[in-house]
């Protein structure tokens, strides 16, 4: 049985009020950072300053206290000094309001007895009645409801089935900047910090029952009750994948994790047979986090571990071969009937065609890859394609400015993958190099972005290198084994 | 004793004239490329076409033939089709020229009878007096001889400290490319595919004995003679950093190699055993090639092991602190003298400062960063700084267009590295993510160029995230560690 309800979490992520107690017009203050990203960002509901020295804060009436307020209040958002946030709260309480986000710092997180003290106070408070994310936070965001964190003013407004929770608030603010670009959009992001009250347990019973939610990525720096924790991602991967990055696994992370939001980190060997066991899909970094975000939600449930790898170039495709085969997936050999068909359409090809597919130029023509690609699609030994390093200006024998040929021919290339995917069953995958190059290369990057854009508005997942796609690919195969989902092949 | 003499390669690297056998004006043709690769990136010695249906080439007057040619040739670039290629070879071996690059694809690769009697003839060519590289490749970049490869028309033209050997022209290709942002420049860069006559183990003990270069990066499909290889890494790896990426160590990745540039692949655990005994360094893509080149280009010899982590934001330091300690470094306690002068820079600093050190905003001023990194500077128990997430743009309150004040803002943290680096001993490295985001945010990454761009100048290492940037690191260290320099600490 979970702890929490899931109406407990209606104030938190829909709330039709929120007083925001040490608002401030000083945008260097988390008070005014916040009371300015709701604004932005399009929160609809009754937004209330609450500053005793304010009469206006950024065009917003604003309120000596929280028991000024006209209306009824369902969610505080508190960025005033540690020590004054329990008094505040005891008022949010008595004023009936029923839950709270507490970016102020200050708290067990300092090692100090007095920040210890005041944690344990917020505790008592949330035993009372009141539901608390944080302390030591960036919040909630939720676009459904209108809500973002602090850094999240230019999150996107469009909601999507992907779920966060973040024991970072740096790392909710990083993800939802660099997921924008990447097609991911979210159900929920929860940044909360030391986990007073709302914790990873309670977050995840509930993002495995919200609707709205197909994929649960954490970053993790401590659980406050393990046994409990490995239960409820057991029963959830039934369901619903969870990726678990847990960070302060070492010696060195423990006490990072232990200073940041007073977790205990826990040791490497008991995570590891959690990864085992629990169902849990790992994750190291961000780029994992993404990736397999991305994967899950571009790709079928349980496609196979045949791989038909098609590119331009020799290099490549030896290193994709390695890459695949370390994988635990393969790269068989394409049937003679598609060796022959690939040498009329690919000029000069020897055995370079079969599997890896190499198209014979970074750079061919659409018809060409068109054509290869429909070989591979029809080849009964391959059960996904990947298009590799679809990079449409990497090589171009003349350095000048892009004419309008250029844009053409790339605007062409582009819509193969594309065409591909309404045309044939088989998943397609498509690897393009965002490699950060140097300043006057920038309008190549843009080229290959509005490729990626296109691709990934098709349902195509995109990478920017091979080793992630595939990694992010061998996560799902995964997945859908262990969870020995109906769809498993 | 070395094959070759350093001589033998003067008309690879440095010819005074070069002929174009199957020089074209079709640019979609070897012929074509070759020729305007070299008149754009600059070639300074005499260039002549040769093609009996041409009478000009790119304002280049063209030659029926090699001997119609007036002066003497120094290196024949030939792109003909393969079967042609022992014949003009022969003839040009009659005229005089010393060495030859053959793009031609056709031979051995092919997996065919005749492609393999081609390249036969062609060693046999080689050992009656000519230095060939090549068939199956993009040829030599040699900047101080004026030379690119096939896709180098915009390669840089200064020289630098790296060499690149590479069996891949694509991987040369892209090395070249994505090297310019990085601050990478080269001594020279030979793709010599399939190796019919000069191969890994002659590049490698030129190189060694090369002035120009004093890093050796490598991608290997294939070695030609195993014992004489491991020999060569060896006794090279003494005096120079020899990185090796080897690729087709699994069956499919071996699969790839040979009908790329007809190599054995070899086996992994034979590999394994190499990278332990010959002191060489492991690379496993393009990423660990670049990243060891900016380590070795911009750090001292034996740097310590003892890190310093400095950021914005509690994960951040937590994951830092995982892969300092996961690749074998230290992140030490800082001293309480340390801990009472950063608590007086940082406010509501606890315990986030003790290592990593988080500065408590993701954009700090640089007034606080240059504070807190001269405390560091002066502890005692760090050897290396790690200027972490340096990422000047990444969160803004607002999402307007940037201001005069905005750049004003980032060109003064950009010069808190620089001049920590002017004025402290202690080594600085800095981790700026550059994570491909959505086209609008574009200017953001420009803006994180320009640092990056400003710190590689100013010879401080840059990665674009912290897992390479500490891979690289680690890297140095362990090479510095196996060659017993005598800067070893």
């Amino acid at each position: 049985m979970a702890r929490l309800k899931v109406e407990d979490f209606a104030p938190i992520f829909y709330p039709k009020s929120v007083a925001v107690i040490g608002a401030s017009p000083d945008l260097e203050k988390f008070g005014g950072r916040v009371v300015m990203a709701l604004k932005v960002f399009g929160y609809k509901g009754k937004l209330y300053p609450v500053n005793p020295q304010e009469k206006e804060i950024f065009g917003l009436k604003a309120y000596p206290s929280i028991n000024d307020i006209p209306g009824p209040v369902e969610l505080a958002a508190i960025g005033i000094p540690a020590r004054g946030v329990p008094a505040a709260l005891r008022q949010c309480l008595a004023r009936g309001v029923k839950a709270a986000e507490i970016f102020s710092s200050g708290f067990a997180e300092t090692g100090q007895e007095e920040g210890r003290r005041l944690e344990t106070e917020l505790g008592e408070i949330a035993r009372d009645g009141m539901r608390i994310v944080g302390p030591n936070c960036f919040g909630v965001y939720c676009p459904a409801g209108g809500l973002t964190i602090l850094p999240g003013a230019d999150f996107p407004k469009e909601s999507g089935p992907v779920a966060f929770m973040a024991q970072s608030g740096g790392f909710a603010g990083r993800i939802g900047q660099v997921a924008r670009g990447w097609g991911i959009r979210f159900s929920k992001m929860v940044s909360y910090g030391n986990a007073c009250d709302i914790n990873e347990v309670d977050l995840l019973e509930y993002f495995a029952q919200d609707p709205e939610t197909r994929i649960i990525l954490s970053y993790i720096e401590g659980v406050k009750d393990g046994p409990r924790f490995v239960d409820a991602v057991r029963r959830t991967s039934q369901i619903k994948p969870v990726v678990v990055w847990k960070a302060g696994l070492t010696k060195a992370g423990s006490r990072a994790v232990s200073s940041h939001t007073a977790s205990l980190g826990g040791e490497e060997r008991v995570w590891e047979a959690f990864f085992k066991q629990s169902g849990a899909i790992r994750a190291n970094n961000m780029a994992d986090l993404l990736d397999t975000a991305v994967a899950f939600l571009n790709l079928p449930p349980s496609p196979g571990t045949r791989m038909g790898l098609v590119g331009g170039g020799g290099g490549l495709g030896a290193e994709a071969s390695d890459v695949c085969e370390r994988a635990g997936l393969s790269v068989p050999l394409l049937t003679p009937q598609s060796l022959d068909k690939l040498r009329a359409i690919i000029p000069g090809a020897g055995t370079s065609i079969q599997n890896p597919v190499d198209v014979g130029s970074p750079i061919p023509s659409a018809k060409l890859l068109r054509s290869a690609l429909e070989v591979v699609a029809a080849d009964p030994n391959v059960d996904t394609i990947v298009l590799n390093q679809f990079n449409l200006f990497g090589w171009r024998p003349v350095p000048t400015p892009y004419s309008k040929e250029d844009e053409q021919r790339g605007q062409e290339l582009r819509e193969v993958p594309v065409d591909f995917k309404k045309t044939f069953a088989k998943p397609v995958i498509v690897v393009e190099p965002l490699f950060p190059k140097d300043i006057e290369m920038l309008h190549i990057e843009k080229e290959n972005r509005l490729t990626r854009d296109r691709c990934l508005q098709a349902g195509i997942p995109v990478f920017p290198d091979l080793e992630r796609a595939i990694k992010a690919y061998a996560n799902i195969i995964d997945f859908y084994r262990k969870a020995g989902s109906p769809h498993a092949a």
